[in-house]
C-alpha cells in the first residue's frame, strides 16, 4: 500500500492575459480550481481510486461556466458545441474516450462508462450519445451550454477568420480545456481530460483530448499525463505517451521528460500549451509554454497549490 | 539524395484461415497486393514522394472489394459503413486523418487533403465529408460499397453477438484494414492506413487507424509504421509511436522494436494483429501475432515479396 496520494488539475493553457485579469475573475477561477482539486483529494484520502478522483475533479470544472469543457464549452464554426473527453487507468491500461458528443452533461463520466462497460475505447457522435443514454447519464438542452461570452468569442473569431485556442489571446476568452492526474493510495495512476475544442473550429474537428497517447495517458510503469493547448501539435507529437516513453526508455525524471516535450519538441511542430503529470512516486510536473496555465496540485498529502501564470 | 527506396503494404492481419483459402482466392488477393505495391513503386522510382506512394498504394486496395477499406468495407451494427483513414509525413510530422466518414470513395485521399490543406489533423463525420466535397473528392452511393459477403458477415456476427476483427475467424471474412509505408529517394518517410473497422462494431466506434501514434505514424528520425488488427489494443498501447520511441530512445533496431511491441507488449492488453514498418535506412519489418497478415514489400530497390501466412 502506497502511503501517499498526489493529484494535479488544470483548467487550460490558454488563460486570460495577465494584464487583463481582474481580482474578481481571478478569485472566481481560483475558487473553482480549489473545489475541483478538493473533490479529487477527498476521494483519494478515503482510499478511493485515481480514476474516481480524476473524474470527480473534472466534473467540477465541466459543471462550471468558467472552463472550456461541459457547461462552458466554446462554439464551433457551425455555431454549436461538440465535446471531447478521455480517461485512462494506469494499472490496466484500459481507456475510455468520446469525441464530437452533444448535450451530454459530463463527457468525462461518459468516458468512464466506456472504460468500464465497453469493448470499445473511443466512440464518436451519435454512437457515443446512444451509449450515454443506455448508461443513464444526464443530458442537458442546448441552453444549458449557452454562455454569452462564448457566443461573442465565436462572432469575433468569425470576423477575424481565425481559430482561437480554447481561450488564449482573446479579451473575453477566460477559460480552457480541463484535466486531472492522480496517484492513489493503492499506487495506481489515472488521467482524465475534457474539452469543447477551439472556438470556430470546423464541425467534426477532433483535437488531442480524446486521443489516448496525445492529450491523455496513464501507465503505472511511468506516469499519468493530461495536456492542454492547440491540440494539433500534441497529436503530431503524441505528447502524453512521449513523456511516458522518455521516462521508461531513456530514464529521464518526470520533470526532465515534461520539460523536454513542452519546451523542445512541441515548439518544433508549432505547438503551444502545457500539461500536468504525476509519476508513480507521486512527483508532479506542470510545465507550459503559453503565457499561463490554470492549475492546482497537491503533492504527497501536502498543501494545495494554485497557479495561473509563470512564477 | 538517398539512392534507394523501400515500400511495404498490408491488406490486414485478419486473414482467411489458411485451411479455408482456395488457390483462386489466393491468386486474386496476391494480384491486388501486387498492383498496390507497384503503384507505390512506380511513384518512388520516378522520384515521387513517400506520401504520394503510400496514398496511391492504399487507393488500389480501397478500390478493391477484397479488403476492409473503401469499396470492401464491413458493416457496423447499425447496418451501414463508416470509414477511418490517416496519413503522416515523416519529414514535417504533418498528418491528416478522418473518422466515421460515409460515401467518400477514397478516405486516404481525404486524409491527404487534410494533411496539406487544413489546420486540423483529424475530422469526423459530416465535417470530414463537407471537407471532402469542398476538395472535390469523389463520393459513391451506398450500393458501391455494398458487398454481399460483408452483409452476410454482419448477419452472422449479430447472431453470434460478437464483434469480429475486420475479417478474422469468419469463413467468408477474407479481408482487412489496409496500409502502406515508404521511404522515398529524397530520404523521407510516410505512412498511410485505411479501414472500415470491425464487423458489427457500434455506430461511431473509432479504432486505431485514424489515431496518429496508434495505428499510423511516420518520423524521419526513426521510421514509418502502419498497423492492423483489433484497434483497441493498438490504441491502449500507442503502438505505432512506441516503435519509433523504442528506436529513438532505447536504440533498438527496427526489427527489435517491432517484434517487441507485437509479441511482448500487445498481448498484455489482449491485442491481436500486426504492422508494417520501414526505417530511415530502408529496412523493413512485417511482424504479426495473428494467423496471417496479407502483405507485400520491396526493400531497397529489390524484388517484390508477397506473404499471407507465417513463413
Amino acid at each position: 500500500m502506497n502511503q501517499r496520494y498526489s493529484i494535479a488539475i488544470h483548467g487550460g493553457a490558454g488563460t486570460i492575459r495577465q494584464g487583463e485579469m481582474t481580482p474578481e475573475k481571478q478569485n472566481e477561477i481560483e475558487k473553482t480550481l480549489n473545489r475541483s482539486i478538493k473533490a479529487g483529494i477527498n476521494i483519494l484520502k478515503a482510499g478511493g481510486s485515481a480514476i474516481d478522483a480524476t473524474a470527480s475533479a473534472v466534473v467540477v470544472m465541466e459543471d462550471s461556466p468558467l472552463f472550456n469543457a461541459g457547461k462552458g464549452c466554446v462554439f464551433n464554426s457551425a455555431g454549436f458545441i461538440e465535446m471531447d473527453a478521455s480517461i485512462m487507468c494506469g494499472k490496466t491500461l484500459d481507456a475510455g474516450a468520446v469525441t464530437c458528443v452533444r448535450n451530454v452533461r459530463n463527457p468525462i463520466l461518459l468516458s468512464q462508462e466506456l472504460l468500464t462497460g465497453s469493448r470499445h475505447v473511443l466512440l464518436s457522435g451519435k454512437g457515443a450519445e446512444d451509449f450515454a443514454r443506455k448508461a443513464g447519464l444526464a443530458f442537458e438542452a442546448d441552453d444549458y451550454f449557452f454562455t454569452r461570452h462564448r457566443y461573442e468569442q465565436l462572432q469575433k473569431a468569425k470576423t477575424e477568420e481565425t481559430v482561437q485556442l480554447d481561450h488564449s489571446g482573446s479579451n473575453d476568452g477566460k477559460f480552457g480545456t480541463v484535466g486531472a492526474v492522480a496517484l492513489d493510495l493503492a499506487g495506481n495512476l489515472a488521467a482524465a481530460t475534457s474539452t469543447g475544442g477551439m472556438t470556430n473550429q470546423a464541425e467534426g474537428r477532433v483535437g488531442d483530448t480524446p486521443i489516448i497517447g496525445s492529450g491523455n495517458y496513464a501507465n503505472n510503469q511511468t506516469c499519468a499525463v493530461s495536456c492542454t493547448g492547440i491540440g494539433e501539435g500534441f497529436m503530431r507529437s503524441v505528447t502524453a505517451f512521449d513523456v511516458s516513453a522518455l521516462i521508461e526508455y531513456k530514464g529521464l525524471s518526470l520533470t526532465e521528460a515534461c520539460e523536454y516535450v513542452i519546451h523542445e519538441k512541441l515548439p518544433k511542430v508549432r505547438g503551444m500549451g502545457g500539461l500536468i503529470a504525476v509519476d508513480i512516486r507521486g512527483n508532479i510536473a506542470v510545465p507550459f509554454n503559453s503565457e499561463g496555465m490554470y492549475r492546482a496540485w497537491c503533492q504527497q498529502n501536502g498543501e494545495v497549490h494554485i497557479g495561473m501564470y509563470r512564477e
